[in-house]
């Protein structure tokens, strides 16, 4: 058995145990390892290091967009929590609690935050009272809690990072315009910084939110054809303004209610991108994230000049703003290129003697596994090789995802779909009974609400569609 | 009454009531506010814009060092809190306990960490199993949790925003090595970011942290002659090792326990930064954290041109990487020289039609409150003055924190040094019976002990010094 299959075999086939692929890529890359806690995560540093790109270049964008930072705390009062009706009724299942603190029991027990739309309503009821004080943007980066039964590092923990943006506009219309905004904010990310297409749109009543009015959602298509939802904003009317008093003085003297809104991503973003670009050798990591760009392995390393030409193609790598190491370890070449295969490198340059002398280096890219000859030391031509990579995997994940997309017209060309790993495009009545249907005949959800209404039918009763709705397994 | 006045008067003395203008100057600059839950701090985009700075700059070092991020569970068993007998100690009375979670009691109470040595401790044992994965030096910026009776924003909060670092080596020597390297790094930093002079030694047995070998810690002065710890670095010997199993094989094939060391600072250095620099008119920040460096205040902002002159101004002085804004709101030029005199921006720039017609640009610097002439659109000029600045406000504390270290020979001598706003310098025993004395009597502790130990006999009992030690009245 070669040293290439022995490591491929270390991580079960991703076409038949995708599940087992997605542990086992998660634990042997070191991303990520289980917690002594039932359900939590230790995010490992190569895992932690993709969070911090994507909040470099998220976070960027929020301040471009004229939101601040803050931090709220992390222990909310039980009664806040039932200040809004849904939404107790949605987290209270879920919820981690604090009962003693300090060596005694609390008065009041305190809940571990799930969200913060509570506490932040709460404060904001204080700091708002007039229309001057509009509009009010603010985002935290922080641990959210949420118990959950079954558990998978990145894709549902009891404790996970997230971002979450709450704003309050005096008028409903401005709310809803950044609901939607803040959803074309997260999907251009998914695109240009994650190469991850995403489907986008209104959810159903059913899947919103616990105390929205509306939540619109991003959802990815992973590789078993299953979707991630991804990233979501709500727009909660005065639902959250009432509950908590956020009130200001207009400009016409009159006392109102402000309308408010909120929007979430989390550590789930990084499993959304293992399971959309990964392959049969491991990750495949795209290069606006990726902890390390390029690796270097040297050829014969052992001969004079070689280690030192790595030093400086590093060097030089490096001074151009790519995030590139040496691997000047003991294990053999072979080794090597397996280990940053299934690590997910983008690109692989080797350097032997023979590619100092002729005055070049073999650059090898990860996503499609091809080789390219550069000229040594030629930083642009890594850089445009990065950017070509990462056009080419969302343009890959792009026409998978158009490819499965597939059209349904009865529940069992629904479940023949999603059988198939498709999402599935149908029509919809709008009745909660027909939604249900689908999940149990199915066990597929309305992930989002198509903007294009064009199906004539509902998929389940034939009554008249009232929103094309796109429907898949989801994780 | 001018509007000067008017503004200064919402903010207590700073000389008579030094605790009311912290109080004061932290909430009505929009740093902070309390949060509902007794204890709690919400941290403002104002105030949470400094920790911002404070992490980029800090984590660059941290980097730079060769140390990586990674994150760890929120949430401790019970169980591993009392692995290591001191530290359950030091930590049980103040922790806080989920004991309800995802609608059941839990079989195991779970700790909110205080800090995470043991969870840490827990994982490390996990990982290391040979030489070669050591060192492992791990960092995590996280929210903490500690219940404590007495509270004040940023100084003292049940929850509270850091960083700890948590390092493994093979020696003991290198562990402890670490320990000093990481206090220099600290020392280094409170230096050249946040202007603010400190004294770092070891700390006696009484102050050290529950579970350590030995402790080290930094100390600032506050405007007070109070004592802030604004950071600590642990060696731990083997004591968490070996609580957690942290074995690895050595080169010679024995299986040995690692050394552990760990270090922290935390949101407690913007209540340093406060009370080190601030003066009666409100905040002077240093300019390497400050959130907005400079602001530009339009004189006679209405009339033609000044409004256009102060944003190419803007443009310019950003371009050059300088953080600026220009308050082109409603009020007048004296409300908002107070203001943000009172917000501590390091430099304001006043443009008026005179200077635009002069090619000129006034500008007055917060710390010294003087003026000087630039030309127009000068960036580097700005840049030089923040510089200098940033050289002045340290020099200035430095002094300051010299001119009141005194020395004492005789309780009576300590008392009274304390009482007069010093940080007194005394030989010390090392009893902890004179240590207690010296604190009954009063009301200071041993900060640091001096690495230079010349002082010949313990202020207490008399006695033979061993020790050189700062003491003082501390927060």
């Amino acid at each position: 058995m070669a040293k290439n299959e022995q490591f491929v075999s270390q991580i079960a086939d991703i076409e038949t145990d995708f599940p087992q692929w997605y542990t086992d890529v998660v634990l042997k890359t070191k991303l990520v390892d289980y917690g002594p806690v039932k359900g939590t995560m230790v995010i490992r540093p190569y895992g932690y290091a993709i969070w911090e790109n994507i909040q470099r270049e998220m976070d960027a964008r929020f301040k471009a967009a004229g939101v601040e930072n803050a931090y709220f705390p992390l222990l909310i009062p039980m009664s806040f929590m039932t200040k809004e009706a849904e939404h107790v009724e949605g987290f209270a299942p879920e919820v981690a609690v604090v009962t003693h603190a300090g060596g005694g029991k609390l008065e009041e027990p305190l809940v571990v935050r799930p969200t913060s739309e509570t506490i932040i309503g709460h404060m904001y009821g204080k700091w708002v009272e007039s229309w001057r004080d509009l509009p009010l943007r603010l985002n935290q980066w922080c641990n959210v809690m949420r118990w959950e039964k079954t558990t998978r590092p990145f894709l549902r923990t009891s404790e996970f990072l997230w971002q979450e943006g709450h704003s309050v506009y005096a008028t409903g219309e401005e709310a809803e315009e950044e609901t939607l905004k803040m959803l074309a904010l997260y999907e251009d990310f998914s695109k240009n910084v994650l190469c991850m297409p995403v489907l986008t749109g209104r959810k159903t009543e059913k899947e919103k939110f616990a105390g929205a009015v509306a939540t619109y959602g991003m959802e990815a298509m992973m590789h078993d054809g299953k979707s991630l939802q991804s990233g979501t904003t709500h727009y909660m009317g005065q639902n959250f303004a009432k509950a908590f008093g956020v009130q200001f003085t207009d400009k016409d003297g009159a006392l109102k209610y402000g309308y408010t809104m909120s929007y979430g991503v989390s550590t789930r973003l990084i499993g959304a991108v293992i399971m959309t670009h990964g392959d049969a050798r491991g990750l495949i990591l795209p290069p606006p994230v990726a902890p390390l760009q390029v690796v270097i392995v040297p050829i014969a390393q052992k001969k004079e000049g070689v280690l030192d030409a790595t030093h400086v193609l590093e060097r030089t790598l490096r001074e151009a703003g790519i995030r590139v190491k040496t691997d000047d370890s003991d294990n053999s070449p072979g080794w090597k290129f397996n280990e940053w295969e299934m690590k997910g490198v983008p690109v692989r340059i080797e350097l032997g003697p023979r590619d100092i002398e002729g005055g070049k280096m073999l650059a090898f890219r990860r996503d499609t596994c091809e080789k390219t000859e550069l000229a040594l030391g030629d930083a642009e031509a890594v850089k445009a090789l990065l950017s070509d990579i990462s056009s080419a995997m969302y343009e890959r994940a792009l026409a998978r995802m158009r490819e499965r997309i597939v059209p349904a017209s009865t529940l069992e060309e629904l479940l023949s779909g999603v059988n198939g790993g498709n999402f599935v495009r149908a029509g919809w009545c709008g009745e909660r009974a027909c939604e249900d249907r689908v999940k149990e005949f199915a066990q597929a959800t309305a992930r989002v609400m198509d903007g294009n209404n064009d199906m004539p039918v509902c998929v389940c009763c034939g009554k008249k569609a009232q929103h094309t709705v796109f429907f898949a397994r989801a994780y």
